[in-house]
């Protein structure tokens, strides 16, 4: 008999929308609703580059694959650099172009201006999990610093910080690394975003991400980590199975604003995020990036925050041809595993 | 020296704009501007299961895996069924649930209202470039018939046809098939295109893929394949390296309203088009899917179509993050060298 408080069982599959971007989402759990019944084996364990010296990031190498300039660089003790900010070699954009929006009736084109670099941490092997916090904390400041220099250029509107881990997440390096990019204009979804926090502002008068901050605190049933500033969730409406969000539980709009003390904090709750993901689910290939409030434009309400991504399923013909989502996990389900994983 | 017609060179990295949906992808060719200088070690053959025995989709197996009810089948000249389509056995769409929307403050839920079903072809291993027209043929003609099914339930918005071939593409059975989704609502890249194709018209009076079609036939260097009724593209603005459209030359909103003529030319452009892939680049990965007109609400302008993305490429922290896409290979590149693939 189920008593008087037991909540209704939630019928599956079920669609959830995001209530920020929009975007529908199907929890569709078929045999694997409990994390022990996720089939393990369709994990593949993140390789690591082997040798050192044909690495094109580490220490030293720096000439030999023709990368010599740093845009940014932190001294380390008994070492050349900590952190090491270079353009990517391959740019998906370029600081010099004219740019010239091409307009025909039907095709519209311009040259990719903004800028493409790479974010370094010296030690060959060890990635954010493994990494001592002083050296997570400098990264971090390094995403802030380069923003804070590219955002003096008028015409970028949006800086996009991402890391790729692993094959089956798009990586092609295994040097823990971070990429940025820098763009021209406001990307389709960020803008989602922005439309979605002040639609949700405008009917309630309050930021959409810290009501869902205050709703998970509330229920604690999707909180997986919490630190002094941040928390660590899965969210109701979950695209990945053991996706993960964190966010700064005081509102802030922008990354860059962030203080030391805070960024001390979110140092640790990454670091931590990533560990409990590494040691519950046996170092999956993941994603990982800030979703910040765009550059030079009329400010807008924001929340900046981190989504973790974990590849462990693949998207195929309903995610690339429609745009909705299947996850065949239950985010309640994957964060009560992650946060029991002791780390 | 250049002569005065010859085209200004393009400039990559080049932001592109699908002027459908809107979507901006960067064409970011880096070493590989040649589909000759393709990396074509990245490219993973497709697997096929081995044994029949295993197999949950052959014939004489429909009970053994617990399928044993059709939804449709078509009879086979020396066998039991040629296509043969079935509810999928864990469904992200089930039909009878209490379509109760539960809208809280801030979450959105409601049942996965709508089907989930799968079109098997009878061989084991022949997938649609290999089987001969007339299975082809069926198996279209399959998907029309379930349209016309299941579009008689006023509930549904959409119905979702698609092929996952590969493990790349997220396939877990190897024997041919496709899968069907049947949704109550209208997906968000189906909107989008419906939007874009109705700002077009309304500002020019015109089909905007009747109009891209006439552009591509006029310049022709991003046509792939043509016969009396369609045409196979690289999209301008293609996603993904190898990316290919095929457009019915007169205009038809819908795909369940094609004549067995048409099938039959469809049947024809469809095959070769996934043949001209598979010789050209190895048997690779890739997802296909028709983007239809939605059912149940008042007519709107649209131009059904098929999508092929072929996964050679993976998508990650830009792409997964933002929404921007990288397509390292260049559409007319891609076009000239699947055109020139003997067949």
């Amino acid at each position: 008999m189920s008593s008087p408080k037991q909540k209704k069982q939630e019928i599956f599959p079920q669609l959830r929308q995001d209530p920020i971007s929009k975007t529908w989402v199907v929890i569709t759990p078929k045999r694997r609703a409990r994390p022990e019944e996720f089939d393990q084996s369709r994990i593949v364990k993140r390789k690591i580059v082997a040798k050192k010296e044909d690495c094109p990031f580490c220490e030293g190498n720096e000439a030999k694959f023709g990368n010599p300039t740093s845009l940014l660089e932190y001294p380390r003790k008994g070492g050349k650099w900590s952190v090491r900010v270079i353009p990517n070699k391959y740019p998906a954009f370029l600081k010099n172009q004219k740019s010239k929006v091409k307009s025909q009736k039907l095709y519209i084109s311009q040259p990719a201006i903004g800028s493409h670099e790479v974010i370094i941490t010296y030690h060959h092997e060890d990635h954010t999990p493994k990494q001592p916090l002083w050296l997570v904390d400098k990264m971090l400041r390094a995403y802030q610093e380069r923003i804070l220099n590219l955002k003096k250029d008028q015409k970028i509107k949006y800086v996009h910080i991402f890391v790729n881990e692993g094959d089956e997440a798009g990586a092609s390096i295994g040097h823990p690394h971070s990429q940025l990019v820098a763009l021209t204009l406001i990307p389709e979804m960020i803008q989602k975003e922005l439309d979605g926090v002040e639609q949700y502002y405008k009917r309630f008068k309050k930021c959409i991400f810290c009501d869902i901050i205050k709703r998970e605190q509330d229920q604690k049933e999707r909180v997986i980590l919490e630190n002094k500033n941040f928390i660590t969730i899965a969210p109701y409406f979950s695209r990945f199975p053991f996706e993960m969000w964190i966010l700064p539980k005081e509102h802030q709009t922008s990354y860059e604003e962030m203080d030391e003390t805070r960024r001390r904090s979110l140092a640790e709750i990454l670091k931590y995020s990533l560990l409990k993901l590494d040691k519950g689910l046996g170092e999956p290939a993941y994603n990982h990036f800030i979703h910040t409030s765009p550059v030079n434009v009329k400010s807008q309400q924001y929340h900046w925050h981190v989504e973790i991504f974990p590849r462990i399923d693949i998207w195929a013909g309903v995610e690339l041809g429609i745009g909705v989502v299947f996850n065949t996990m239950v985010p309640k389900v994957a964060a009560e595993f992650l946060r029991k994983v002791k780390i």
